[in-house]
């Protein structure tokens, strides 16, 4: 069945929450949005019910969060599966997630950032060919374009809301959370990123936070193998005193150009509306 | 000559800042406590005048502090090397230091702890034999046996002030910053700690952030090899909504479970004033 065809049939969305509490409030609203703009269903989106679940910090114990996962992932009737929010706790579940995973889930896409990008460098690691960094199911109510960017690459894999830079630069791409990715590195969820512009984007750090990551990121080998890296934008930095004196763009630039990693420029991503979906790895 | 032949004829340590910015105001302060409390000079505390240098965040810039710690360990005439305090900066200047230190500096003494764990990191991987994590000269002021248990050790390497474990447990051992450790970890500074014990502290992170580092350090086949973890006082952990559900200590003893590094009880070490000595590797 082609993606036209699903779509034409209810294209089903699955969204799952991997990492903190998610808001039943916020589900209803993405509920909403959809229901306003796609009120004939051909485009559906279900939030798993363990997604409200609560365990401390998380959207339900490692076990419940997992088996949510796994359950869309590897469920016939989901043709997509977007991660609900960020937070912290993909790194817990990740490593147990991905050998329960069937062809079913190979087959299809999987759209979110921030924390959830520890899983999905697990996904990619294990040579899923549908993962793509951009907006979450949460942020998607925020800005029509934001959600119908989202929508328009989970239902067909394309989407105009793409990072500008894969319109010109062939290379594979991947993007993350830096801080998120940082605490991937020599994990078994690091993935191979040689050759990869490697986009990064970060929130609510401090400068030296920023520098201390960078100085950790780009003094990895494996890191020092991508083709090179681009900064998305750095928000609500917190603040520094005295004065950093860089901003998070210029953190990055700064220890590319020390550790040799090239600098490509800036990346159209960001814990905000105008995060744009970078597709994993190579584009055909 | 003797350690004690040293402190008869005026044992000099020498106080330098490789991290954030350095109050003058702090260094007069352990001035003052020196000259009260040891006023016939037969030990006694300088402060290299870069210490007190400012660019952005740091004291002094990366050539100025690195150029600052390479004068004081290199000099013969200062006996022992105690990190005035730490913040954050070390990272970017312990790869340059280690190369133009001399067999002089090699014999010395080294104390801090903090962020000056990325060049005592360092240090020992050099092989530098007399390198331990303790009180730094701008904690010593606050508490009379914080000071005194420092400067005992800094001048004869042996002190009442060390980590109670230490009498017991007769393997290697080094403590870190569990987020200053953790960043060091696959770059060129980072410690071959096979076999050793290792004390772990940390102040003002959040309790998902400790979370997430000890996932990432737990995870690391190098750290895998230790001998085991002890569990320092996690002090200042900021506010969690909701609630995280661990304390600090819970975190580490939780990821050694997880990991299967032994998990060998609490280590008296912390941001606070009663912040033991541990000195790094054998002891005999």
């Amino acid at each position: 069945m082609t993606d036209l065809a699903k779509a034409t049939n209810g294209f089903k969305i699955g969204a799952v929450c991997v990492s903190s509490r998610f808001n039943p409030a916020r589900a209803e609203a993405v509920e909403g949005w959809m229901a306003e703009h796609y009120p004939d269903g051909p485009i559906r989106v279900v939030f798993h019910p363990s997604s409200f679940d609560k365990s401390g910090h998380f959207a339900g114990d490692d076990q419940t969060r997992a088996d949510a996962f796994v359950e869309y992932a590897n469920d016939p009737h989901i043709h997509a599966v977007w991660f609900a929010r960020g937070g912290y706790g993909s790194c817990r579940v990740a490593e147990s997630i991905i050998p329960r995973l069937t062809e079913v889930a190979r087959r299809k896409r999987y759209l979110g950032y921030s924390d959830a990008g520890s899983l999905m460098a697990a996904l990619y690691k294990a040579g899923f060919p549908h993962v793509a960094h951009g907006p979450m199911a949460s942020d998607s109510v925020r800005n029509d374009e934001t959600a119908e960017g989202a929508l328009a690459w989970l239902t067909t894999g394309e989407t105009p809301w793409l990072e500008p830079s894969l319109a010109t630069d062939p290379r594979p791409a991947v993007a993350f959370n830096l801080t998120v990715l940082d605490q991937l590195l020599g994990t078994p969820l690091e993935p191979d990123l040689t050759d990869h512009v490697l986009m990064l984007e970060d929130v609510s750090e401090a400068a030296y936070r920023l520098d201390r990551t960078m100085f950790h990121l780009t003094s990895q080998p494996s890191i020092r193998r991508v083709a090179g890296i681009r900064a998305g934008r750095f928000t609500d930095v917190t603040p520094n005193e005295p004065d950093f004196g860089l901003t998070g763009e210029q953190i990055v630039e700064y220890w590319c150009e020390r550790s040799g990693i090239p600098y490509l420029g800036r990346a159209d991503i960001a814990h905000d509306r105008n995060n744009k979906v970078v597709p994993f790895g190579p584009r055909s």
